[in-house]
């Protein structure tokens, strides 16, 4: 079978489980680019899945945990919405409704039965990126070669989410090989922005992203090596947490760059609100995961971190730090805007907020680049060349997509490996000493608090056209654990006019300017993300928190 | 300049700045083997001298702290001291007296006019292995290249030191490159064992084992990346602790296969005590060594974790495990003795030991070699060109040292070395897996607690047969912390006669046996190292001190 062929038939069998009467008919599906409050209005939705689906996680459990809900309810109305979700903007991949209902239902009547939940997420649907392993499913990445091979073995996460009483139903669309700013593979296609479909979802975990903004998941589990977890939450409008390294196990999953070292790719939660993430994270560090995955920290949640112990207290004044431009590509007025607002926010809520001056941003991003570049076209290759697909060399739809993968780098050896590694540490290194010297510019007596930047230079921009990952991968090179907050507005196509300008930073900097235009990103969510230091996740959790209510206070 | 007469004046100019009188005429310099207990009998140094360097770290630091020493006294009688190690072992590199000196009275002065210690150090003179940067120190690292060119800033554990009040006063041998198994090079030459000086004090951190052995220095810092701290201490009779990676900094220290970032070089302490490796830890973490070094982990010394929290409290009943065979290279009869002691010392202190099963050995150690030599030659290459001396190929006095050195393994590209490194995740996802279902053959209702293992399959080798890595680098390769502990008891010629033997595990496992006889090892001590899993340094601290008190009091 040719893996045209092959590709083709895993598509058309991807609904197959479902139940014909949660499926659109093609003719009664939207044809508008805004696809983000179809469901609301959707027939197909009873009163209580759109109560179900639009609650928050926390609403969620609590009903869950006192049977209010069934967990068989809970998980009905999201997979419902969910299939909504994957006729509007093509976001998944697998989907096991049978096994989740069965779940589901195994978990009521344990609750009925011993009065007790599993779990901190007893009932609760999980959506998983596609390279999560499930015991029994496929997990290809949008690799044709791995099309009809299950993973043998739950993956760690897997593992501890069922010991939290979660339930899984579907995982969701990735980029072939992972290593992508976009969404797009040739077993399941492309994922779309719910916001405006002529738009990208961002990658490599787009289909999270376009399924929780549409309420299709409460939480949804995505991986991040440089912005795939933030990205897809930025560009969808949604919450997105990258962790620093190895605080989440990712024992078990499949993925791309196998065995690359040296910056590690990172497990994290999406979802439609802070509370999400922290309850994940919360949640998977009392499984004590470093007993599951040997690269794990021995670390407990640290209940001193989110108290901001060394952040003056919990009610202290902190200092913010913006990120205007990184000194290589200036960012779109809408992404400005989204900072310009946060600052307001911020002040309003009676917090210091400062200038971040960036420090050598364009050779963070390029020095990891090259370290990915270093070995991962032999990676991909060796891959494809099993089912003798091409490897996908563009994203763009009016592109030939099997043009030749363009890579910042080239293959090198290990010894010149080493050496971008060691230039890589010595950029930590002043990066490290850059933020400690804060202390000179703060009224707090504490260096910088956490900062604030914008995740791309751009709002979620067309299909093909997401390319700069300099915004999101400096927290990757320097292991910033990092949270992407929705400002609350969208572009806005009087306030974000394009502004004369003559002198540029770099090439890019001056296409990026030049192809801007409001209209082009219509409808397209303000997002930033806060960003503290290296294993600080727990502070920058309360610390992030402090930001979304300053933003939520600032739009009432 | 030629490359040996850059090195020759180098060496000439190494005691220049001792006094006359810390110095014996070469004439009366002792002609035996031992010389371990030679610095008690030497005229050079006075009763106090001889009280000071044979105290304890805690009496020393309780002596400095009250005042009833000073540090200009403890400094000066180690110095005294650690020059008689110099003339009998060739232990140190670096000596800078008047430095050390002028370091130690301002401590004193400190101590007079505030009443209080600049820290938990305060007066310890420490030795630091060569690679350690202080600046306007030279770091060489036995490398001729690196003559005269002093470290422009001290590394991070270097300020930490200061911070704690310490005065450092030498630095210590190493090999050429670090990378061997024993130490010498050609600046300062070989150093030897004190016990016997046919004998290598193993390596990197060879120095220090000699130093510490002779009471030269009452706490030194090492590193380990495949046993560099271990085989030291062990040969030498000393304790010595490998810790986790990223708990004590590295920043700033020169070193071989920088950008190796995956199976990653460790610093940690040498002693004549377990309390000295265990104050050291406490005491750097206690400056929150992630504020100076971005790789380190941002977690304090654990108390719960020394206070055996998860095995069960502090006066539980505990599992250790002995690892009496790896399946490779079956350990001496020294070696197994010195097992068997430590299993009768704590049966008899009422804990349970039983054997532990190893799960490939060979391949856990192969595969780390063949990460180090992906580009090791390149690396070694790169700085020996630069003066142009060879590179040593052999540490055996009696063949040609400028041979090829020979790696287990050799140049490799990004994409083998990844493949390497995802085979050496997978193992350790093994051995975590495999520790964890010992689980089932333990009394406790826990998995074992620690594992105890031979350092190497010999007791200390004659110069040059220094090459077993395997009973060592296991820990390196999964990242388990591991101190060694000295059995307290040196090689028998009866007890440890030849036993006959006909089946062999590898061709090295028979080298190793027809190469045995007692009297080759004459007088070295045995030692055993104490293992626990990544990250649960301070539980391992804990349940060595366990081991060590049930040797001590099976030895009264």
């Amino acid at each position: 079978m040719t893996w045209q062929q092959l590709a083709a038939d895993k598509k058309k069998a991807q609904l197959d489980g479902v139940p014909k009467e949660w499926l659109l008919d093609e003719a009664n599906l939207p044809t508008q680019n805004d696809v983000s409050s179809f469901p609301q209005s959707s027939a197909l939705l009873s009163a209580l899945d759109l109560e179900i689906t639009q609650s928050s996680i926390t609403v969620l459990l609590e009903n869950l945990a006192s049977a209010k809900w069934s967990s068989l309810q809970v998980t009905t109305s999201f997979l419902k919405r969910a299939m909504l979700a994957q006729q509007l903007t093509n976001c998944l991949t697998e989907i096991f409704v049978d096994r989740a209902l069965a779940r589901a239902k195994e978990l009521d009547e344990h609750l009925k039965r011993t009065g007790s939940v599993v779990g901190p997420l007893h009932g609760l649907p999980v959506s998983l990126k596609d390279q999560m392993a499930i015991k029994g499913v496929d997990n290809t990445i949008g690799y044709i070669a791995w099309i009809g091979k299950p993973a043998a073995e739950n993956g760690a996460i897997v593992d501890i989410l069922e010991e939290l009483g979660a339930v899984l139903y579907v995982k969701t669309n990735v980029p072939q090989t992972l290593v992508w700013l976009e969404t797009f593979n040739h077993i399941f296609g492309r994922a779309l922005n719910p916001h405006n479909r002529t738009l990208t979802t961002g990658g490599s975990s787009g289909g999270e992203g376009a399924l929780i903004a549409l309420h299709g998941s409460p939480l949804g589990v995505g991986s991040d090596i440089a912005g795939s977890i933030r990205l897809p939450a930025a560009f969808c409008g949604t919450y997105g947490f990258r962790p620093s390294y190895h605080r989440i196990p990712t024992r078990g999953g499949a993925g791309s760059l196998k065995g690359q070292d040296s910056v590690s790719s990172v497990v994290g939660p999406l979802s439609n609100s802070l509370d999400g993430l922290t309850i994940f994270v919360k949640a998977v560090l009392s499984k004590r995961p470093w007993l599951k995955d040997p690269l794990i920290i021995r670390k407990s949640w640290d209940e001193d971190g989110y108290n901001l112990v060394e952040h003056g207290g919990p009610n202290a004044k902190l200092c913010y730090a913006i990120l205007w431009d990184d000194g290589f590509v200036r960012p779109d007025p809408t992404v400005h805007r989204g900072l310009e607002i946060t600052k307001k926010a911020l002040e309003a809520a009676g917090h210091e907020v400062i200038d971040w001056k960036p420090l050598k941003h364009a050779q963070l991003g390029l020095t990891t680049a090259k370290i990915f570049a270093a070995g991962s076209e032999e990676d991909v290759a060796a891959v494809a060349a099993l089912s003798g697909e091409p490897i996908i060399g563009s994203m763009d739809p009016e592109a030939d997509i099997w043009q030749k993968r363009k890579l910042m780098g080239g293959p090198l050896s290990a010894y010149q490996l080493w050496q971008l590694q060691k230039t890589k540490r010595e950029l930590r290194e002043e990066y490290l000493d850059h933020w400690t010297q804060t202390v000179k510019e703060t009224s707090t007596g504490r260096p910088v608090d956490a900062i604030i930047s914008p995740v791309a230079p751009y709002v979620a921009p067309p299909h093909g056209k997401s390319w700069n990952l300099f915004y999101a991968i400096w927290c990757n090179t320097l292991d910033y654990p990092s949270v992407v907050v929705p400002v609350g507005a969208k572009v806005d196509p009087v306030l974000d006019a394009k502004q004369p300008r003559t002198e540029f930073h770099s090439d890019l900097d001056k296409q990026n300017y030049d192809r801007y235009d409001p209209a082009l990103y219509e409808n397209a969510p303000l997002s930033i993300q806060v960003v503290a230091r290296t294993m600080e996740d727990e502070a920058l959790l309360a610390m992030t928190k402090i930001v979304d209510d300053a933003l939520r206070a600032a739009a009432r």
